[in-house]
């Protein structure tokens, strides 16, 4: 563990109500050294993917034993499982409803043990069924912040959830996917990824592609800027997933783009 | 005081002004081991009663001797005093306008001690009157975090402000509440409790309790999940208060649920 | 540097995408000691004028040494240059679009030094062109919290790019100014100083003065309560610019008063 552990908050809690601000309370009261840190406590209700794609996208960004704790859980209190997710550098802890379906995909040749938490001496004194962000999942992140063994906390599971994700459809000629998020600058993330345009052709020069959203036919370009205009273009993000944007403008509402809609690479 | 001293924020000040930022500069530059952590600076503009009840379900999960700032200020730099609080575990510092009322409420039989903030060498030099939380609860709470004594900021005073919260009516078949909050998730929050209904009948059995709002009869269940089809029905939450709810859905959009509406409890 | 290194954060990315997350998560990475703080991550998108403002309002009440990184930076990957601002007491990381002129307009007397940050060693690997916050501002600040020079980074330039921001206009019995930014609260903050409206009378009595906007003919007065009716009042802010309010209202909604609207002040 770090001298100064690292835990952050993945939720769908809102930060209106004081219920992000005091599950850092009771994280503190137990490991007074931890450092919290807020990747998103604005997805939305109730969607696990959603939240698993910004746990997905951001993990790999904080320092090896990070704890990533992730609450999005409708069925909070019910028959599912409270569970803390090990990999070689990383710790997660949350519902067992798939929010973690990413971590388990990139894991796939590495290690990974999924432990279902059980030992409730860990947890705070339980008075009620709907809060377990507060009841176990912050105090678990705590004692494993403190140097707790991650198999102390219970058994270990291979029947974990996970959820499935639109998967894009490669040719010789083409990708097929479609729009996964869209950020709070309007611009439309798909599935499609460099690495699958790199099958298509070298990604040594973007004109070689040619990008098609409904009757829109856009160039790939290498910088938001390049593209002045209030046309849309496609450029591959810093994530090294295909992006439709509008320059200083929401590609979101100018095309009216929705999450779903579908997006497709062809060689130009 | 703590190795490393936590210093809590509730304020209607929100996030995209840079008021929080910078009471936060101000309470790093005092004391740089000073632990900031947001309990919720979204309270509705001038709602002392709202920030009032955050405030109330939070604290206690913070660590003893952590230091609670609250500024929703309507009479900031007129004749309202800013106050300082102490109680046997934790500090509150904010205006004298009714802010602190759960804390006093629930301090009736501990130890209590208001004080007048007075001691104007613990400021920041004063730029104007419309900003005390930059100007002397931040630094006043630094301080307090690095050690000077409570007494030290000003007079103990005893006349302090307090508001009143809607009062439950208990019968021996019945308890009439209503509704006093409603989380970002669309759940109805009243003001009824467990203690009270387990006056009615032993909790042990959800069954014998029956809720109506409106012309709504609604079952208590012990989990979100327990009801996942679209009708509402109630749970005790996990601060002990009944809460009327709409699985996967927001109670309050889907039933027009107001702060204020009646809300009761009858054995079935 | 401070043993415990701050480090804030200005940008428009909003709270609901990971981005300002991850971007700690990488500060973390490299400097595990760094305090970081939020000044606003909800500055309207593509503003840099609003950032400017928000950052020079701030940076002042951290202490010194502190690390102000701002991002709105629609020119991002293209030909804009990341920079590196040095003053006597504060440092400033971000592109060279103007944001820190503020930064550079009360500097004019003072040691002043920008830095084009080109010493890629310091970045993460680039893996894209849009997300600078997270591939070179973060980490360049994270590694100049750990002490390494300012002149490591880059070279030195002076031909740094600067916004202009409105003027007031003063005469012998007026100013005439205008409405620079609009709080959360409704509020309407004037670029008119206190300063200035010492020129024309001395401040000890707010009687001598009356402000004009429209057709509404204000008083001065000196704490928000003083006027509790709904009628517009201004106010010398704690910032020191002239505000116009309506107590526990929206002046912005009751007046309909804009960003850009003209306001001035005359001797009563």
């Amino acid at each position: 563990m770090l001298d100064r552990p690292i835990i952050t908050l993945t939720t769908d809690f809102g930060l209106k109500d004081p219920f992000v601000g005091l599950m850092k309370g009771v994280i503190l009261g137990i490991n007074p050294k931890a450092m919290i840190t807020d990747i998103s406590n604005h997805i939305e209700r109730h969607n696990i993917f959603e939240a698993s794609q910004a746990l997905s996208m951001s993990y790999n960004f904080f320092p090896p034993t990070s704890i990533h704790i992730a609450v999005v859980d409708p069925g909070v209190g019910g028959k599912r499982r409270p569970i803390l997710v090990a990999t070689d550098s990383h710790y997660f802890i949350g519902p067992d409803n798939g929010i973690f379906t990413p971590v388990f995909d990139k894991s796939e040749d590495q290690f990974l043990k999924v432990f279902h938490i059980t030992s409730s001496h860990y947890f705070l004194p339980m008075s009620g069924s709907t809060f377990h962000g507060r009841d176990i999942f912050a105090p678990v992140a705590a004692w494993l912040s403190k140097g707790v063994d991650s198999y102390k906390f219970g058994e270990e599971i291979t029947d974990y959830v996970t959820i499935s994700s639109p998967k894009t459809d490669i040719s010789e000629e083409s990708i097929s996917g479609e729009v996964v998020s869209i950020d709070s600058f309007g611009n439309a993330i798909t599935n499609i990824t460099r690495e699958e345009m790199s099958v298509l052709a070298s990604m040594d020069s973007s004109d070689k592609f040619r990008i098609y959203y409904n009757e829109n036919k856009m160039p790939l370009v290498n910088f938001y800027s390049e593209n002045e205009s209030s046309k849309a273009s496609a450029i591959i993000n810093s994530f090294g997933h295909l992006e439709i944007f509008v320059y200083m403008k929401s590609a979101s509402q100018e095309l009216n783009i929705r999450i779903g809609d579908k997006v497709s690479v062809k060689l130009a």
